[in-house]
C-alpha cells in the first residue's frame, strides 16, 4: 500500500474511542457526512485513513473542551481519554508540508465526537527527507560558523526588547562580544521598526562583530530578526549576508510554513526559529500540539535552531515538557539528523547540570539575558559563569564544588542561586 | 503620542488584574525581568505599552490553564478573570502584520501571571489600511465575478474530499453547475496530490465551467485550492487565471501570514480563506483567539472570503460564536469595508431565516454539501431549496409557509427538517 503518514493524538471523547477514531479518520480523508455518489469502496480503500491503534486511558465526568456531543447509551455520562494513531496514504498529500498540516491538524480539532484533541506526534515518509528543503546547518554548521567546537553555544538577547537605536544596539553588542558570548539574538519584538532601520542596525552591529573578529579571530553569530513579508525577508537576509552576518531569525508562527520555506530556499545562513505564539497552540493540555509534533513541521521547511524554553524557565512550561521538546529537536527525522535546541528564559549556570543530565550532550544553544547582564562581575562574569557551570556539568562536579575555584560561578550562585 | 495599536484580552490571573496587565504590557514592550542599563525612563515613556482599561469579571477557585504562579497574599486562593486592553506605540512595530502578531499574540500566551489569556480584539492604525495589500474583491468584486447581483452566493464543496481524478471532479462539477450553484470549492484536503495533477484538474474543471458559461452566460466561481509553497501558489494561481478561473483558495493556518500576503500581492483573483486548524487556536475558552481578532490579521494580508462555520453546524462552535464571527468579517477595518463571510458545515435551507435575521443582509457565501447532494430532487433540487429558503427569509415568510408553493423547499424540510 506504499508509504503512509502517521499521526498520533491524545483525544477525549463521549463515544467509544474506536468510534471516535473512525470519525477522525473519515473527516480527514475520504468520508463526508452524507453518502455521495462517487464515494466508492475502491476510493475508500485507496484513500481512506486507517486506524493504527487506539489505547484507552482515563475517563472523566466532564468534557475538557466545549462543543462536543453528549455521551449516549449509558446513564453515567463519561468521557474517555485515549491515544489514537491514524495513518494516511502518502498519495493523499504528496510532498507538501502545508497540506500535511491541513491533513493531520486541520478541521480535526473541531469535530463533535471529540471533547479533547492534541496532536502528539507525526511521522512522514522518506520522500519528505529527499524533497523538502531541509535544514542546511544544524549543529555542525552552527559550530563551524561560531567556532565553538564543543560545549554549548552560549548566547544572549539584546535587551531592552524594543526602543534601542542602531547605535545603542551596537554599543550593547560591543559589551557582549567583549564579554565572550558566542551568539546574540534580536528580541522577537524588533525587526525593522520606524525607529531603528534594519539596514542601519545590521551595519552598526556587524561593524562591531567584524572588528571583534579582526582582533580576536572569533566571529560571534548574531541572529537578526528578518520576520516580515517574503520580499522583506529575502532583502533582509541579503543585507545580513552581505554585511558578513551568519544567522537570520524568524518568528515561525507569525510568518508561517510557506514563508519560512521560501526564506530557507533563498538562504545562505542558518535559520533561527523563534516560536512566540506557541503558547496559544499548546497551553491547554487537552488541545493543540505537543512540541514533538509541532517542531517537525518547521524542520521540514528548513529551520536550523528551535527555541524550547529552558528548565525552571520564567514562562509556564513544565520542565518535563522542556526536556521532551529538546530531545525531540535532537532526534533524526527524514531530512535531518537533529537540529539545535535553543534553551532560553531565566537561564543561568544553575540549570546547566540538569540540562546536561537529561540531554547527555552539549549540542545546543544556551541563552541568558539577566543571567549575563545581571551578573555582579558584569557581562563577562555572566558569560564566564555559564561556561563554568557547563564545565562543571560535563565534568560531573557539583556547581558548589566547582565554584570553590571559579569566581564567576561563585558569584552567580550567590546572586542567582536562590532563584531555583 | 501618535497612533497606537490596541489589543483587548480576556485574562485570568492569580494576581490583582492591574498587576497582571502591567506584566503583560512589560513583556510585550520595553521591560525585561532584570534591570538592564539601557532601559531608561525615556525609553519606557516612548516605547512602553500602556494599560487602557482593566475590567474585573468573575473569580474562580482553580486555574483554567496550568503553569501560572500560585496566588499569594490571601488565604482563600482565587483566580480573577478580567478584560484588559493594552495600547502599543505604532513605532514599536511599524506596518508589519507578522510583527503585529508577535507583539500582541506572541510570548504573552505563556507568562506566569496568567492562568488564562485569550485575544479578543485588535485595532490597528490607519497606516495599515494605506500600506497593507488589502482585499481586492470583497463582496462587490465577488458579486461581479459570479453575476449574483443580490441574495447570498450559493455554493458547494466537491466531495469526497480526496481521491477523485481530474475527470471525476469535472464530471461532478458538471452536475453541480447544471444544478445552478454560483460557487464551488475544493475540499481543503486536496491541492496538488500525486493522483490528481493540479493543472489537469484545473483544465478539466474549467472546461466544464467555461462551456457552461458559453451556453448560459453564467460563470460559476470555482475556488481552486492553491495551498503550497510560495512558488507553487504563484504558479497555480497563474494556471487558474489563464484557464479562465475566478478564485483561488488557501488554507490560512497552513500557509501563514507571509505566504498569503505574497499570494495576494501576485494575485488577480479573489482569495478564498479556509481556516482549517482554527480549532487549535480557539476551542479552549481560556486560551488563544476570538475570531474577531484572528480574522483581522488575514484581512490585512488581503483575504477576500473567510470561513465562519454556520448556524447549527456539524462542528463544535456555538451559534453565538458563529454570529459574532460573521458580523466581524462584515465590519470595516482600515483597508476594507468588510469582506465575505462564508457559511459552511451542515448548512441547508433551514438556517437561512436565522442567518438572515442576525446579519440583516445577504452579502455572504452559503455553502452546502449534503444539503445539495443529498436532496431528494437531486443537486438541482438542493440548490433550488436553498435559494427558496433565502427568498423566504428575505420576504419574512416562514419556511413552512413558503414551502407550500415551493416544492424543492418542501422536500428539503421533509428530509433535513428533523436535523435542527
Amino acid at each position: 500500500m506504499g508509504e503512509r503518514f502517521t499521526a498520533t493524538y491524545r483525544i477525549e471523547t463521549p463515544k467509544r474511542p474506536m468510534d471516535a477514531a473512525e470519525a477522525m479518520a473519515g473527516e480527514q480523508s475520504a468520508s463526508t457526512f452524507v453518502d455521495v455518489p462517487l464515494e466508492t469502496p475502491e476510493l475508500q480503500e485507496r484513500h481512506g485513513a486507517e486506524i493504527v491503534g487506539v489505547t484507552e486511558l482515563d475517563t472523566v465526568d466532564e468534557p475538557s473542551l466545549p462543543g462536543a456531543e453528549t455521551p449516549s447509551g449509558n446513564s453515567t455520562a463519561t468521557y474517555t481519554q485515549a491515544e489514537v494513531t491514524l495513518s494516511f496514504p502518502f498519495e493523499n498529500v504528496g510532498v507538501s508540508v502545508p497540506q500535511l498540516r491541513t491533513t493531520v491538524a486541520g478541521n480535526i480539532f473541531e469535530i463533535q465526537p471529540l471533547s479533547g484533541i492534541r496532536l502528539l506526534d507525526v511521522e512522514v515518509p522518506s520522500e519528505y527527507g529527499r524533497e523538502c528543503p531541509t535544514p542546511q546547518f544544524g549543529i555542525e554548521g552552527t559550530r563551524e560558523l561560531t567556532g565553538v567546537a564543543d560545549g554549548p553555544i552560549v548566547g544572549t538577547i539584546v535587551k531592552p526588547s524594543v526602543g534601542l537605536s542602531p547605535e545603542e544596539t551596537a554599543g550593547l553588542v560591543e559589551t557582549l562580544v567583549d564579554a565572550g558570548v558566542d551568539f546574540i539574538k534580536d528580541d522577537e519584538l524588533i525587526a525593522d521598526p520606524p525607529y531603528a532601520d534594519f539596514e542601519e542596525r545590521v551595519e552598526a552591529v556587524m561593524s562591531v562583530i567584524n572588528s571583534h573578529e579582526d582582533r580576536t579571530g572569533k566571529k560571534v553569530m548574531y541572529a537578526f530578526n528578518v520576520t516580515g513579508t517574503v520580499d522583506e525577508m529575502r532583502r533582509r537576509h541579503d543585507i545580513v549576508r552581505d554585511a558578513g552576518g551568519t544567522c537570520v531569525m524568524v518568528s515561525l508562527n507569525s510568518v508561517g510554513l510557506s514563508g519560512v520555506r521560501h526564506l530557507r530556499s533563498h538562504s545562505d545562513l542558518p535559520i533561527h526559529g523563534h516560536r512566540n505564539g506557541w503558547g496559544a497552540l499548546s497551553r491547554c493540555p487537552h488541545l493543540g500540539f505537543e512540541f514533538q509534533a509541532y517542531q517537525k513541521f518547521w524542520r521540514l521547511v528548513g529551520v536550523d535552531h528551535l527555541h524550547v524554553s529552558g528548565l525552571r524557565n520564567k514562562f509556564t512550561e513544565s520542565d518535563e515538557s522542556v526536556v521532551a521538546s529538546a530531545r525531540a529537536v535532537q532526534e533524526p527525522i527524514p531530512g535531518d539528523d537533529g537540529i539545535v535546541p535553543v534553551f532560553s528564559s531565566g537561564q543561568w549556570a544553575g540549570q546547566a547540570p540538569d540540562t546536561y543530565e537529561v540531554l547527555g550532550n552539549t549540542d545546543l544553544m544556551y541563552l541568558a539575558g539577566g543571567g549575563i547582564l545581571g551578573h555582579p562581575g558584569g557581562p563577562s562574569g555572566g558569560v564566564a559563569a555559564i561556561k563554568q557551570g557547563w564545565e562543571a556539568a560535563m565534568a560531573d562536579v557539583s556547581l558548589s564544588e566547582y565554584a570553590e575555584t571559579h569566581e564567576a560561578l561563585r558569584q552567580a550562585l550567590e546572586v542567582f542561586g536562590n532563584r531555583d
